[in-house]
């Protein structure tokens, strides 16, 4: 199955090229896949393959024993092998999928909050450049499995998240990568129908949820069927289920309850989430738990408080119907339509518009969706649009 | 032990100063050492810890599957982050110990001695400009006590290797760090002793061996007890036993027998080695296991087939006391007088000579000394002074 998933992220997920330097953001753990990557990126041609493994043990070190003022400090050669990667148009694969959960968990959340590696900054402006052709997939690992299902026994929680991982990643179809082209295909055309509405307002009604994000004129509804700039199609995330544009950072408004726990890049877990945005900014955040976590994240800068994106997941996504709650953003944001604090997207909207998107060194995604939140559409002349109900497409 | 042994590599070996950086080169399998040596720089008062772990088995997949012309290969930013923290004046920690033996061993040797990674050509440039505080310490493994005890269980053998390293690491001293202040004393009289003879010529003389190295006029003896530019004192091997300087590359002459198997950074064991030189060159080389690799290396540049260190060990290091053959260059070189093809070092040499020093991208050293391995200087009026009998000093 590794084997298989490594081809799929490598041949449909990155698209690597021949010739090309292949980045793998990996962590301590997730050795197999990462090398199984390693040898189909090879054999796609790849020149050369540099896995980083980031070892969240050091920086449990780090948070524990470092001088306050340094833990936000990051060697100037972090993010120069990014920006030197993106310059020489290489590909990036990333995996996803929590290890060592909550080893964090016992650190002061203002210390804690202070490191993001292996956030880096420069992602961002890689992804704004389209100068490479990347992807995130997920990595099943034991803490994983036995982090989503607890009741199973260690092996049986490993073969059950292998199971979902390769039904979520259509690796049980007979073509995955013809499968792949037929669910890009419909959301590439629910986005197209998306595009040509205009909306002015999604607006979100549910359970603790009364929310409006201001949408920007220009805005396009992408997928993440990307392409880099020199034209090389690559799918941003594997498995995707979700269409997506990068909102009007002044205009959302109103209250939201996350539907399911996201777990940030560190490995801590934000549960029972609830954000007040007034003129566009997140005035309240509460959580049940890493509330104070949450809170470090958004005192970043000035746009970690704003939207960035907004994004839209029907209810066919296979994600969202394993009923399964993950603890990984990657599946957990594609099986139910969510808002990003932080960063936007330039590329998917008009240049005027682009110059106004939001901006901040983070991106957190988290989901606010499901079959009991109606998404609405209004227009610019206040017409009110279905657009979501009970997780199925009205438009 | 392991933290006992991490706080030995960061306060005598690296001696890593407040608001350094700390980088350490490290491998897969080595993550309890590097995550308690993380712990032991941060409460040292590191700025930032940067372990990079590398993974053989990607490297294995490379030499399976590149193309040929791209297994010499590295990416630019590989040889930035070394010269970035030169510059920056960190502290540099790497852990020596085979992982992974003879995973490499059924490649294509030709291919496989194209790809020198981890080794990267940048070292050399940090340690002749002694911007870095540095060490180099050994970290137990499983798979390396396996392969120095494999008469033993396997946790018998772990046992005993942590047991070995205790011992020839000076852990089992009542005060380590002091127990390391006495023998770097002592070495540092017999390389002054050394450096008073003005030797010409070493000469080595046993079985297999008849070999003489022609030394510089301005040649200082020098011991691992190193010091940064800036006044930073290190010890640049955790153990360390020898005393060495930079022959003259062109005056090597006659025939050596290794005393001891070396192991190349990737893990291929060199068995048996028997090299011929002629007018400094080495012009025959042959080995019972990993000629072939051995030869490739050599081709590597002109100075790879010279001599760029010829180093003295007594029999009173605690190394070759044991009698055990560690597989490893850090430990082995030091149990036994030895010599390295490649790169010299211009710090031991006055400046006309220094101009005049090997030069080359390797630095291998391989044991040629031992208790059967007379060592004679000669003058250049030709007077022959004993100075290495039966390992003990003459002089």
């Amino acid at each position: 199955m590794l084997a298989r998933l490594a081809e799929l992220i490598v041949r449909v997920g990155a698209n690597v090229q021949p010739g090309q330097i292949v980045t793998i953001s990996t962590e301590l753990g997730k050795e197999p896949l990462t090398r199984a990557i390693a040898a189909a990126a090879y054999r796609a041609g790849a020149r050369f393959v540099d896995p980083i493994y980031f070892d969240v043990h050091v920086k449990r070190a780090r948070i524990l024993h470092a001088a306050a003022e340094t833990l936000d400090f990051v060697p100037d050669w972090y993010g120069a092998r990014l920006l030197a990667l993106g310059e020489q148009r290489g590909a990036r694969i990333a995996l996803s999928g929590p290890t060592a959960p909550g080893l964090l968990d016992d650190l002061d959340p203002e210390r804690l909050g202070r490191d993001r590696l292996p956030w880096l900054k420069e992602i961002l402006e890689l992804i704004e450049a389209r100068s490479t052709n990347w992807t995130v997939a997920p990595c099943p690992t034991q803490d994983w499995a036995s982090l989503v299902h607890p009741e199973l026994e260690d092996s049986e929680a490993l073969g059950r998240l292998y199971e979902e991982l390769e039904h979520v990643c259509r690796l049980d179809d007979d073509d995955p990568v013809e499968a792949w082209r037929r669910r890009s295909d419909a959301l590439e055309a629910v986005a197209s129908r998306l595009g040509e509405r205009h909306f002015d307002v999604l607006h979100f009604e549910g359970p603790g949820t009364d929310l409006q994000v201001g949408l920007f004129p220009s805005a396009r509804w992408a997928t993440a069927r990307f392409q880099t700039a020199a034209g090389i199609p690559h799918l941003a995330n594997v498995p995707t289920e979700e269409v997506f544009t990068s909102p009007d950072p002044e205009r959302t408004r109103g209250a939201v309850r996350s539907t399911k726990p996201l777990v940030l890049n560190d490995g801590t877990i934000i549960r029972g989430l609830e954000v007040r945005f007034e003129e566009g900014r997140a005035v309240r955040v509460e959580a049940e738990s890493g509330g104070e976590v949450m809170r470090g994240r958004l005192a970043t800068d000035v746009g970690a408080s704003k939207l960035g994106e907004v994004a839209l997941v029907d209810g066919e996504g296979r994600i969202g119907q394993t009923g399964t709650v993950f603890y990984d953003t990657l599946l957990d944001e594609n099986a139910a339509s969510h808002i990003a604090l932080g960063d936007g997207f330039g590329f998917v909207l008009g240049e005027g518009d682009a110059e106004r998107r939001n901006r901040s060194a983070i991106h957190i995604d988290f989901m606010i969706g499901g079959d009991e939140v109606d998404v609405t559409g209004v227009t610019a002349q206040g017409e009110r649009v279905p657009v979501l109900r009970g997780g199925s497409w009205q438009i």
